[in-house]
């Protein structure tokens, strides 16, 4: 991609750091997940990189609402995982007992909880819209003693480190994704995932079973499952589902068709490479060989 | 077909009376399942009719054994189902107290077991090798004093019918298949069903749940399902199956498929009408309408 | 009950409108699920109130995970439900092109989305921590020009309303649970749900195709199902689950202890009356009836 | 026992063998399955060894049928397993070239098949009622030139052995079961099965698929299944199953009420020690203290 790639900003969060990860140079922030999609869908950015999952917080609603009900067509095209460590970041040197207000985003302060109750025992904490804008209002005010934030956000303001790597969970991860305008999918690489929105028929008792059975009877690994309200009545669910493999492959392209005649709808997000870069065990009978070999079998019988 | 069809002989058996039934005038008896597949194999017959299931008695072995472990593969190609009634002939009218000794197939006289105990309280049942066999027996010697065989039996040879339908379940019905060398499937006609033998992996727990699973994620019904030994060591089975829909069907060939690629071997026996001629019905999502149109949206998807 | 009941307060929230529609007189505010829960926790109130989904914003995640995560187990003893709807309110009447600032928490503003965008189209949004803490800052500052918030904060803060039901979606309903501490269920009343949490063997592919069938297996219907992180790995998840029922029926004790058996681990966390008092349809075969006479048959073949 | 022990006579054949090697020196022939049966129902005999299942014929159906369909119910108590040996025996030594006529049991020249089509080419085999009637018949008369039977049939009658172990497989077994009347099971050995069979509702597609999912959903393999028809139309069957473990234990106890509540009606024909005296592998999760551990856990919520 040669334009700029849209991101979940300000400058200075974890999307940013999660951009530049992937050697993308030139970022530009938006200031919600809707409007990094929206410069999707009306052609200003090529992609942008949202946040859909964090190992603690869970999926991120806002990704995975918008992607499910946009009317633009969308498609992730490529994912990156980032380990979350937070830094308490202040204008200057102080006791962290004189710490009485902190500001950040609510999932930073629930991801540090422990540790705020622990170490900062005087301290309230404020409701930020984004840890980046919690470090700039520190920074530009005195409102707040002291900001939880992304270690670079503290830096590109200046401020200084009154502790980090504060995440009560050590091993926190996010996920995020690069979403482009629905096109063809890249080609499999051997160690993709795919990304659907299925809505099941909720009338139907024992329909997420069905549904699950569709994988399970062409040999499909579902990596996540969460269920998102599909907005209308209150206990009816659409399901976003990842599962290993690509739709150029005949098992996920089996798959996705099974889902698409049983559910009410499906929404194909797209089919790109994990993060992690590692070929998924296929079990036997479940391979490109043998669907191929299946067919040339049936074919046969067929008679063509 | 213009040559002669063989059938299960002798002639007078209810196979001959099941061949008649297809219109079919060039018959030719053969002395047992073996034998009439055997003309078929080497071409003496362009096919053979043999019984296949019994609604009192079950599958009959010998055909569903020859099917599977044939080294020629074979096929059926259509279905006949004929009610079984049962007479008890004599050279002579007498006393049914005074038969002393009936001769028939071990089938007829489990199928008269009720009725024999009943009204010949002084006869002892001796096997023959068929019903019109036993009939010829009681015909050309004083050896046994009546037979139990098909009507047109006793008639053939000229014998006394000393009762008429003395089967203990009036609705038994025989089913039988004619089998033909393995050839391209005739077309699909709205109501047809589909044979083949599933050796499922033995050693591996659930293997049959997941076959079934197999039907299941592609609305496909059972309508037979007999195990039957592999012939090799005791408790290994195979499976022979009947099932609703065509070869050239989306959601049997797709079926079909996934059984050749999760089980250890199938055997494909045929898609050919029913005798019943009553189309299946098919849930919603499995029509060949729903396969073609997820098709249709996956290749949209593929950019193809 | 007798003593306070607590809920996510401020006064003026959701939350406090939910309680007062139970009867319950005495309510006590907590500025968050956590301290609402925690002083159920230490016996403070005897239980509190806490919203737990919501039909557009999905489920409440600290609500999901303070009752999976607790040392001290809770339990739900009822939930309420309630249609949300938002009002716009301001210090004095105003031309709605004339809002510059409204002040919300992020789920009202996400409700009322499109609404915003065709209405306040000059406006921009921010985040306060809550519905009724925005209606409060509005009474008392002159920071924000107008509040989204529950139709009765803008009544107890005195303050004008510029429009009411704002909400994008007019059948947006909140459902909310009674925590109390883990004791013994109150009786069945014929229309009771059961919560959840089974953490499910990850590392054990078709986990949770398994887990669902240990429900059609004794014909339990799920009505809830939501991952939630289990706060270790990314992508390592717990599933939260309703379904109909109660402890004390057999096909919900025979279900809970097939999950307490074939899960890494399963938290009850209560059977409890619906709110909308309709029996669930049972099938046949999974009455109390239908197991109380197969215990029977059983207990006569083993004799006892 | 202490009374004589029935079997399927005449002396000579394979069911006296497999008498004999469980110790019983009192046995009493019987001249079919229904007779040796209706004189444990009749209380003539305390128990009857019948063949239920041969690794090359299959299931045998006279005592598939006769223990289903009973009025007065029966029960299995053990079993026991025979390799099958076929002997060729003569009244005088002979060249196998010069054998014109076989006669022998049609399920033991259906073994011998390739082994008579090579070696006795201008033979004609004639069925007899068991192995060794046709063993007695060529030892009494000049109807026949050899029988094959077992070899102690041919010993019996002081016949001359052409050849010995001359069926196809040399590895068929024959599985015997000894029936007495319905009473309490013994006690589980920790190696035991239990059969069943099952009257599945076969207007409910999917049917048998539900019905194997009532095993996976409590960890228990079935070994054996095998469809019988109803004895009234065509195309409804009842299975007829064994599956490890024994009533007495948790897994299958539970298992059999499912089969009970969502069967059309389910036959309980025993529970009793295999042949093979191995303990069957449970899966984690299905143990009898898996079971125990998940019903105190039940109890202790229930606050019993």
């Amino acid at each position: 991609m040669t334009g700029p790639i849209g991101y979940l900003g300000p400058a200075g969060t974890f999307a940013h750091q999660a951009l530049q990860s992937t050697g993308a140079t030139h970022g530009r922030p938006f200031p919600s997940v809707i409007t990094a999609l929206d410069a999707v869908r009306d052609g200003t950015v090529e992609a942008s990189l949202v946040p859909i999952e964090n190992s603690v917080e869970g999926g991120v609603s806002s990704t995975l609402d918008e992607l499910t009900h946009s009317e633009t067509p969308l498609m992730i095209t490529s994912e990156v995982t980032l380990p979350v460590q937070f830094s308490l970041v202040a204008r200057a040197p102080m006791d962290l007992l004189d710490v009485r207000s902190v500001a950040t985003h609510p999932h930073a302060s629930a991801q540090c909880r422990r540790w705020l109750t622990e170490n900062l025992p005087n301290a309230k904490v404020y409701d930020a819209a984004s840890t980046a804008a919690a470090a700039a209002e520190v920074a530009s005010s005195g409102r707040y003693d002291a900001a939880i934030c992304a270690s670079v956000a503290g830096d590109m303001h200046d401020l200084v480190h009154l502790a980090d790597g504060i995440a009560d969970n050590r091993d926190a991860t996010t996920r995020f994704v690069v979403v482009s305008p629905l096109g063809t999918p890249s080609e499999p690489t051997g160690y993709d995932k795919t990304t659907v929105v299925a809505f099941i028929h909720t009338d139907r008792p024992g329909a997420l079973l069905h549904t699950l059975q569709q994988f399970a009877a062409r040999g499909v690994n579902l990596t996540r499952l969460e269920s998102r309200p599909t907005r209308t009545t209150l206990g009816t669910y659409c399901f976003s589902m990842d599962f290993e493999g690509h739709i150029a492959q005949a098992r996920v392209a089996e798959t996705l068709m099974g889902l698409k005649r049983t559910c009410r709808d499906v929404v194909f997000l797209g089919s790109y490479p994990t993060a992690q870069r590692v070929a998924p065990q296929v079990d036997a009978g479940f391979s490109e060989e043998d669907f191929g070999a299946a067919r040339t079998w049936l074919n046969g019988l067929l008679g063509s």
